[in-house]
């Protein structure tokens, strides 16, 4: 994908650098999930584990979106804690992910590997392929979760609210924190380079749960690390999305973290964030999943408004703020990607007026 | 107390005001509560709803952290949901809040009464005179729960993750939305007067599920009801404290609503808020209540961190930015209230320089 030349690549890469669109593009977080009918008939033939393990399956339901929608970027269907699995973690999925061995010190951390994600995730990779060869013409984004979040799972054993665990962690054995985030850097970029070596056209860094550290934490004890990854990926030429979810008070760090794009939940507003990262960035975002669930007239409103909002950011990819919900009408989603597809604002290069 | 001279006023209250003090004042939100040994005894004899009905304990367990650290406000043990209660809704506590009849409709919202405190709420009342008697020099925080909180528990029954049946309310019966966040707002107001009358040198107002919305959604459908109680109470003369947890994105239109402070969250950085507010109020915050979980170096950096941030704002009252939790060692949140002590700073009037 980055071979193309920058006139002929899908608008989706293009809002990702900056450069002049047609119209905003659209794809949503999970967006291959459980709202759609398609996918729960596939997930109901497997474990939620099987599915991202089985290429044929995962890179169906990684293109039904694209299929039933006509959305302008797919998203590798997998979970950002197959590589924590990888590097030795045993991991189940009940009703959430659990990790019945979860990490207490410096011993559990030196057991991690690092792993060659062409052996030990191969089928993430194949998913890829297979995708690839079957909406050539649409952008594939691979992913990752970002080290802090990552750590947060192994540390807690699974979801947390507080994040008790991680963050006496972090205090405590300071130093053991920063060798289990430079051992989950290294783990992230060799499998997002692995992902866009088999075809991927632009990555996504998930920090789920970055939201939940304070300003000086969050650029403490998570952000090096991210900005280790993307720089990790510069060689590659394929633009970096970051989304540190509830992440709000560091926007000019983020802007200036070397990352392509920077998602933006809905509790946010897309003007402000354009004038703190000042241009440095495009932005990806930022619709409430909620509205989703109220009456179509609203989403159109709501998506005028987030199209307005966006009009100062040097690029925009329109998104949900957060993953949509499995009880979103379908058809709520088809209206949104409607919307934008009829709405959407062409970009033009300022010189060229 | 709205009657003493200013110079003679408690630190808080003057902190409040943005008016000089010796040094910054502290209080801590749920500072009567499970983490200290002697409300785990006073709980022990009855149940979380007796406790807030019964006035001598409730007075008891209010007093007991100002006794312990000396912090500079007391703030009664009640629940936001002692009024929702007091309005109809039958309530019952397991393990949280529960509202076994959650409103549907408009028909619900008609039955709501807007209940008189002093006959349906009148062990608050009771609570507050007891306690006043025993630390008069100490000023007294009343509270409620804001409107859209408040409601937030009504539709959908108890706690949330996404706020769904909430949102959906909102945005598909808009016009019964308002009745009831109308008729939630002459409650709070009438609630929050006789807490006044009864001894209440300042008032907070909880905002707590606020940071689900956008800010388009926060400005709509949650901010009109509170400026309507801090609007109602302006005659009273006593500082009211707004703290919405999680809106980071309305700092501007929340300084212009009226309140005296607006409380922060951890996850904001005081300076920025200071620069946001322009002094038009005070500021009250924000130490990472998980902080009190390590090493007491590490809070006391955190309080220095946090008093140099803060130095930006009109008026500063140190507090943890949401409640303390039950797990916090009792000599971490003894540290902290030190350390305030030690290095809390002083303002003097800048023309009187």
């Amino acid at each position: 994908m980055s071979g193309l030349p920058a006139a002929d690549a899908p608008r989706f890469l293009r809002a990702c650098r900056g450069e002049p669109v047609d119209r905003t593009p659209i794809w949503v977080m999970r967006q291959a999930g459980r709202y759609l009918p398609e996918y729960r008939e596939v997930r109901s033939r497997t474990t939620f584990l099987g599915l991202c393990k089985t290429p044929e399956l995962a890179a169906e339901v990684t293109v039904q979106p694209v299929r039933r929608f006509g959305v302008d970027a797919g998203i590798i269907f997998s979970d950002i804690l197959v590589p924590v699995e990888a590097m030795g973690m045993p991991l189940v999925f009940d009703e959430g992910p659990h990790l019945p061995e979860p990490i207490k010190g410096q011993v559990d951390v030196d057991k991690l590997g690092v792993p060659d994600p062409a052996e030990k995730m191969g089928f993430v990779l194949d998913a890829i392929r297979i995708v690839r060869r079957e909406i050539p013409s649409t952008p594939l984004i691979g992913f990752a979760g970002a080290p802090f979040t990552l750590a947060s799972y192994m540390i807690e054993g699974g979801g947390s609210r507080n994040f008790e665990k991680t963050k006496v962690f972090m205090y405590e054995h300071s130093r053991t924190w920063r060798t289990l985030l430079s051992k989950l850097a290294r783990t992230v970029i060799l499998h997002l380079r692995a992902q866009v070596e088999a075809g991927c056209a632009a990555v996504q860094i998930f920090d789920s749960w970055a939201g939940s550290l304070s300003r000086d934490d969050y650029l403490s004890f998570a952000l090096p690390y991210t900005i280790e990854i993307i720089d990790g990926m510069k060689d590659t030429g394929v633009p970096v999305i970051v989304f540190a979810k509830g992440v709000h008070a560091c926007w000019d760090e983020l802007s200036r973290s070397g990352a392509d794009v920077l998602g933006v939940d809905w509790t946010s507003s897309l003007d402000q964030v354009a004038s703190a990262v000042a241009g440095r960035v495009s932005l990806q975002g930022n619709l409430d999943p909620l509205t989703l669930f109220g009456p179509i007239e609203r989403i159109e409103r709501q998506v005028q408004r987030i199209l307005n909002e966006a009009r100062a950011a040097r690029g925009h990819i329109f998104n949900l703020g957060h993953g949509i919900l499995p009880e979103t009408p379908v058809e709520h989603m088809a209206a949104l990607v409607e919307t934008v597809r009829r709405e959407g604002r062409s970009r033009v290069p300022k010189d060229l007026g």
